[in-house]
């Protein structure tokens, strides 16, 4: 079970105001126990733009924590993009549709020769979590094998068998049997070492590896970039009659700022490829790239049909959240606003001490909090989240230890949007 | 693995116009060989309108098959909801946003006083599949039980979990070990009698039944508006201390024409119960809504996040159709067209002895098709389904022996649109 959270806490509801906790108590009595909602002191947005959300009141929050709405929120062409299809046709794969076709085809072409190559097949799915429960479907068709090896504290999504692959969702209790999560990265661990060491284990277990997946960001490890021995890691896997899943839904789509896939920054080719959050702009649209050979494989098995994945209203959002990502040269944004933001952050770290690290790639931080011995300092994450809140400006928390801020903007993020960022991130650890 | 069927052959791109050729080629090069195409002669729609699709020539094609786009493809008051919300904002469940209690709250509403009192929360995913999941991850959460009953030929969806109780999808060679299909309903098998015998066997095995799970229209199994012994079926499966989940993704949201939900003509309440596929009218949204103490004993085990589940562009979409369903009055539309509309189906098959069957609720029909000694003639249907195809009314083939003729169109279908599909398969029959 993760501990404390920056979540808010529904016995506090005398501290809110009266719009917020009669907000708060609908939802609770509709919504039920298992949502939660960000921050000590809930927030109400009406509308968005770039990497900014309104309040009720007109004020302005800096979003340097959402990268689903990634060429900014309610984009005008993407906004038009649905609009115009909408109002056309929305129907679903069984009948033939060119635009479908050619997205495929256009998604197909952003992978580099050499991954193109490999990976020619594309499904489309609603969300990340159908995507990666596809890859394992696809994987597990095509090994004949279970055993599955995630990072120590992996998320891949919330169906019943990627949960059981999520030891950040549930805890190491919630795993199944035959998942296994490697201690590192972010340890002393080498990648690779343990990759191999859980190999032989699964082994000893006659339940052989299937797939070792990751994100390609170790987004919920705490942000790690560089991964020394995940390419061994991958060849260990391989070696052992496994496959690789690269899992791009948070790194995916240009926000690394080095090309528009995570798994290329590490030399990688993987088997299948997982993308989701940022591919429509906040539209439920997602996939799978992969291997013919395998997909072939777990086609003799069994047609594949998602109701409304690929269905042609998504395919207008994703089309034209590509074209956007292109046209405004949002990765190439990513990657000088990403390292400028960087280096800022680092300076300001070597001014404070509770700035334990800090490590990025593009629109990707991650920045540790610690106590005055070094440690991980949640309680103080905690309060630097919900200060940036009260500062407009929104920020989570995550982590193994929950005590690294996340800054995970819209890739339309600008340096204005940086120093903003830089000026409250001072003045809330001042404060602190 | 299901037999042959409506879809097109690949190894059959000689017998296509130029266009289309190609537009396979394409579409099989990117999207591999897990996808289907419906009809021996695919088709490509560039338009919607009610319950009336139109190919790039303007031709108009009666859709007698699409319950997705319930309140009509393209719907203006859906179309121009989705626009607005979508220029908006677009965020998700962890902010606050009054639109989504108050369509959680609406949706609540629609259950009746009984059902209502007992079925007080809701949860938004994506898709029915995800739906589904999240039912099963709650009752084997609540019950730590494991077993799962469904119908013979059941479809649930597409994710691991869902597809391991699905027959429908893989055969039964594809089921989970938890997973047992019980005998009916379509069969000389009463219903409660098969169930009661399988909770036995279960528990011969060390499986204690967690959960009966139906869709309440038996759409895979041929169609099935009264199912003798469900009631009592659903008794026993409580007894023994499992649940009821009522899948109403096919059945729900008025399409039998008798209320808005299918279990309410069984006089079940069920404990947990899924929705998709019209919630909104084509654009990716689904939910489950259940009993809140299982679903706080889920929570207690974790959160649920689902990122784009229950954003207010969904909201906005499912509120729309939620809105028009009712304001043109399309339950008993459903009702009243559907009556109607079997009462000729069944005069149809005083005439030909190859219509074995008929039967329905509101605007979902099955019409079984036979051969001169009555068995089964899958070969028939399908003909009769691409004949229909050739005279631009789209209609599928599905159950057991696939040869049950599904007419499950928009629920704005009308007098006129009952009027061309009856002529339409009359000449396809007198053709046959």
């Amino acid at each position: 079970m993760p501990g404390p959270t920056s979540y808010f806490d529904p016995t506090s509801l005398d501290t809110l105001d009266q719009r917020t906790a009669e907000l708060v108590s609908r939802r609770t009595a509709a919504l039920g126990p298992a949502y939660r909602l960000f921050y000590r002191n809930p927030v109400e947005f009406v509308r968005g733009e770039r990497a900014h959300l309104f309040d009720r009141d007109g004020n302005d929050y800096l979003d340097t924590y959402n990268n689903v709405p990634s060429v900014g929120h309610a984009h005008p062409r993407v906004v038009a993009a649905i609009a115009e299809q909408a109002a056309r046709l929305n129907t679903h794969t069984r009948y033939l549709d060119e635009a479908t076709i050619a997205y495929a085809e256009d998604l197909l072409s952003t992978f580099a020769d050499a991954v193109a190559a490999t990976l020619g097949n594309l499904m489309f799915t609603c969300t990340g979590s159908e995507a990666n429960d596809l890859a394992l479907r696809i994987v597990k068709s095509a090994t004949g094998r279970q055993g599955v090896i995630v990072s120590w504290n992996a998320y891949h999504g919330v169906t019943t068998e990627v949960a059981a692959i999520s030891p950040s969702l549930g805890g190491m209790d919630s795993l199944a049997p035959w998942t296994r999560a490697v201690r590192a990265p972010g340890t002393d661990v080498d990648f690779a070492e343990a990759v191999e060491a859980t190999i032989a284990e699964l082994d000893a277990f006659g339940i052989p590896v299937a797939a070792l997946i990751v994100d390609t960001i170790f987004a919920s490890d705490g942000v790690r970039p560089d991964v020394p021995g995940l390419a061994r890691a991958v060849s260990a896997v391989r070696k052992a009659g496994g496959l690789f899943i690269a899992d791009e839904v948070q790194p995916g789509f240009g926000r690394l700022g080095d090309g528009m896939w995570g798994f290329a920054r590490h030399g990688l080719v993987p088997d299948l490829v997982t993308l989701g959050k940022p591919m429509g702009n906040g539209h439920p649209v997602a996939a799978v790239v992969g291997r013919p050979d395998l997909i072939a494989q777990f086609a003799a098995h069994g047609r594949y049909f998602n109701t409304y994945g690929g269905n042609p209203v998504s395919i207008a959002a994703a089309q034209a959240t590509l074209d956007v990502l292109r046209d405004e040269g949002l990765v190439e944004n990513s990657r000088v606003v990403g390292a400028r933001l960087l280096e800022r952050v680092e300076t300001l770290a070597r001014q404070d001490a509770r700035i334990g690290g800090v490590r990025g790639a593009g629109l990707f931080l991650g920045v540790d909090l610690v106590d005055a011995e070094g440690a991980p300092d949640e309680s103080l994450a905690l309060d630097i989240v919900n200060r940036l809140r009260d500062r407009r400006v929104l920020i989570a928390a995550s982590g193994p230890a929950n005590h690294t801020l996340k800054i995970r903007p819209p890739l339309v993020f600008d340096d204005a949007d940086a120093d903003r960022l830089l000026t409250e991130l001072a003045a809330a650890l001042a404060d602190a």
